[in-house]
């Protein structure tokens, strides 16, 4: 381990500069005007890889973006591990509140800022490195295979059929993934649970035309005033979910498990102060940590109607629209929670408005094991870098393909992220540490060997 | 009378060709880039009113966009008309809706396509025609004064001053407005009452940054929640206002005057037909026609917050925010139903937000009286081109500045307009029909002629 440790000391700064290079291609699925740039950034990837060490690296068609596949097999006899990641970023506005420009990285105050800084190119690209690391430095104990799709913010649309087409290439011991956070520095943890997601889109529609807010005024229902009405509904004075149904298939934790939940190190007021907000709000009766690790979550992610532009307009807008997502947790549908919200929202729009309800994207919950060999390798590497054991922590996030390789391929997911509550990521100015990434590149290959040798 | 209307007969597609004119110039009030399109249209009109007759034309700079005075004085003893329009419009957006260019006006199936083909430019251009008709046949029969302001759809903010400095120039025995609809073409009307207006914005802010809508989500409020949770509570379940002291100063009508309001021809049917909606919606026990005639109402206008682009974005927007406008009624005070508005959207908001709350206009109601010598001689007017004695009208649009008319300078203000519902102002695909812009240059002249005579 010390030759890889050297290798790393003596190339990082070449690490970042490939990092920034990656960091510089604008790969924001979301956006379709991005297409080149996605098979840009996956080219990139695979010749990287390459140089890296593996075997053989492919950009390999799906019916959306690309997926890099890369591997090196050392011995068919030894552990395989996949690691997943994703090229893929999320869009950039409001654009108006970044600091710097987002596809431009610099490094400040020890940090690294651009869009997909931590999540997740910075976080992808450490396993690259540590591979190259223990390739160059001949301590690559395992076979490793890559698998990075250009998808995973907009909900991995084809990596599902992906998984299905190539069970036999993508077979491992293990999916070993950094798209998740720690607790801090100072507690180091690893992600044992995600939720998972539901992602709508409504719209709400009246007149058939914008109406004059003065000759209507108060005769026809506004689509803007309605939409407000419907939405609000959805959450209760309690912060519950009020669609029937939605809370059926929760897993109520025992107090036991509670208790224990609410051990990990959390201060409301650093919190708050953090966000610069004077109060918290979410599900009555429980803590910050449950409402964002344990419970189900509604939020409006967009809304829009009507005149949004400079002064005023007096107009009844024919339509307003909202993006609304749910976090799930385990034992969640996500499909039945789809259909629940689409016939809950047919329900109970008033018959003055029609509304259109559209499913955009989801995922299932997800839960990592912590008595599985990788959980303990990987305890023992960040016992070897940070000093400190790791606490099992459940994340609020979502990567909805994770039970979608458990049930496709068979494979669980080791979820070991180093990014951190700061980076902002999803947010203007996304950052990673120069010291996550450092830790990263270093932690990775004592989880090999770990790996390699735990039973 | 019949030189001017053989002359309008002769000069008809000159007029129409001059308006289109006026209708190429996007003068948007609302949107600061257009500030150089109201000064060219301000000095189109000048010079088209100088041609006209007019003895001066002027465009005198104000705090914000200049107002176009013209006069010609015939007789120091005849009485005085002031015309009063607007040359400015309202915003085209949503922009895709339009079929035909907003500001290259078309003529198809009898009817003008263009921004402000009603609102107000057609309008007032009937004014500017039937004056040259008059001047070009020698049959003025009172002053005539023109005062054309550029501010009108933002509220008219530097016409009150506009009017205080001038008293003694704007002398007049009536204002005459063209700027209202009638019921049909087949149901001639004057309007007799228009509504107030009180215009805020508000903002609802929560974290100091965009969040990732699965870290946070059920933990923090998220302010596009909250703003529809504060918004849909403005207006509850009988489409009553919930602002306190809201309805204190409104004037209800006895059941006399419900009755003799109730008996304008409506059919709901066709009402709910034009607009394609299955239902109407307002305060609970008021006909569509009180609802939008004689009762006050709160609306949407805009609302936004969070992605509105294509695709999804898993976030916690950090603010959200609405434009909301009020339509009063008799005695509402615009100012103070501001005040109040504040001070309950304050008031409502929980304490794990901050709320933003801005009065961007307003105007009071105005009540025309029926029994005034212009009133009578509008009616004639009108019985002599439409051969049917016009209904006096409420309408549920508001002219703010009208009230302030009669505040300041002390004069009542008629107002014939000649628009229709179909016409679709502040909508996309604005249009007004050949046959009511013939109309209204027609019907002026004879209002002159019968003003000037009655007592």
């Amino acid at each position: 381990m010390e030759k890889v440790q050297k290798y790393i000391d003596e190339n990082t700064p070449r690490f970042l500069d490939e990092l920034f290079e990656l960091l510089r291609i604008p790969s924001i699925s979301a956006q379709s005007e991005h297409k080149g740039d996605m098979v840009k950034c996956a080219e990139w990837l695979a010749a990287s890889l390459v140089k890296a060490g593996a075997d053989r690296a492919e950009v390999m068609p799906t019916d959306g973006n690309p997926v890099v596949y890369a591997e090196k097999i050392i011995d068919p006899a030894a552990k395989t591990v996949l690691v997943y990641g994703h090229y893929d970023v999320m869009p950039v506005d409001p654009r108006a509140e970044w600091r710097t420009e987002p596809f431009e990285p610099v490094v400040k105050d020890g940090r690294i800022w651009a869009r997909g800084a931590d999540d997740d190119k910075g976080q992808l690209f450490m396993h690259a490195k540590a591979f190259e690391a223990m390739c160059a430095t001949d301590s690559l104990p395992c076979n490793v295979k890559f698998m990075l799709e250009g998808e995973e913010e907009i909900g991995s649309p084809s990596l599902y059929k992906f998984c299905e087409d190539y069970k036999e290439m993508l077979k491992a011991d293990i999916i070993l993934v950094s798209d998740t956070s720690m607790i801090s520095m100072d507690t180091p943890s690893i992600t044992c649970g995600l939720r998972g997601l539901t992602y709508m889109e409504v719209e709400v529609v009246g007149p058939n035309k914008d109406l004059h807010s003065g000759l209507f005024g108060g005769a026809v229902a506004n689509p803007a005033n309605v939409l407000t009405r419907l939405v609000a509904s959805l959450v209760d004075e309690n912060g519950r979910v009020t669609i029937p149904g939605f809370y059926d298939d929760v897993r109520e934790l025992t107090p036991a498990e509670r208790e224990a939940f609410n051990e990990a190190p959390f201060c409301l007021d650093e919190y708050k102060k953090a966000l610069d907000i004077d109060d918290v709000e979410g599900e009555a009766g429980y803590t910050t940590i449950e409402r964002t690790g344990v419970r189900p979550s509604l939020d409006v992610n967009g809304i829009w109607g009507g005149y949004i532009e400079e002064g005023t307009k007096t107009v009844i807008p024919s339509k307003a629209s909202a993006k609304i997502s749910m976090r799930l947790v385990p034992n969640q549908d996500f499909v039945k929670i789809g259909e629940l919200f689409e016939k809950h929202f047919r329900a109970i729009a008033p018959k003055s408005v029609k509304v259109n309800v559209k499913f955009l994207h989801g995922g299932a919950p997800y839960v990592s094991p912590t008595d599985m060999a990788a959980y303990k390798a990987a305890e023992q590497a960040i016992v070897d870098t940070f000093g400190k054991k790791p606490l099992p922590f459940y994340s609020g996030g979502s990567i909805p393909i994770i039970s979608g390789f458990e049930r496709i391929l068979g494979i669980k997911s080791l979820l070991i992220g180093f990014g951190l509550s700061e980076d902002a990521i999803h947010s203007p100015n996304e950052s990673y540490g120069l010291e996550q990434f450092d830790k990263g590149v270093r932690t990775i290959p004592l989880f090999y060997k770990h790996f390699a040798e735990v039973e």
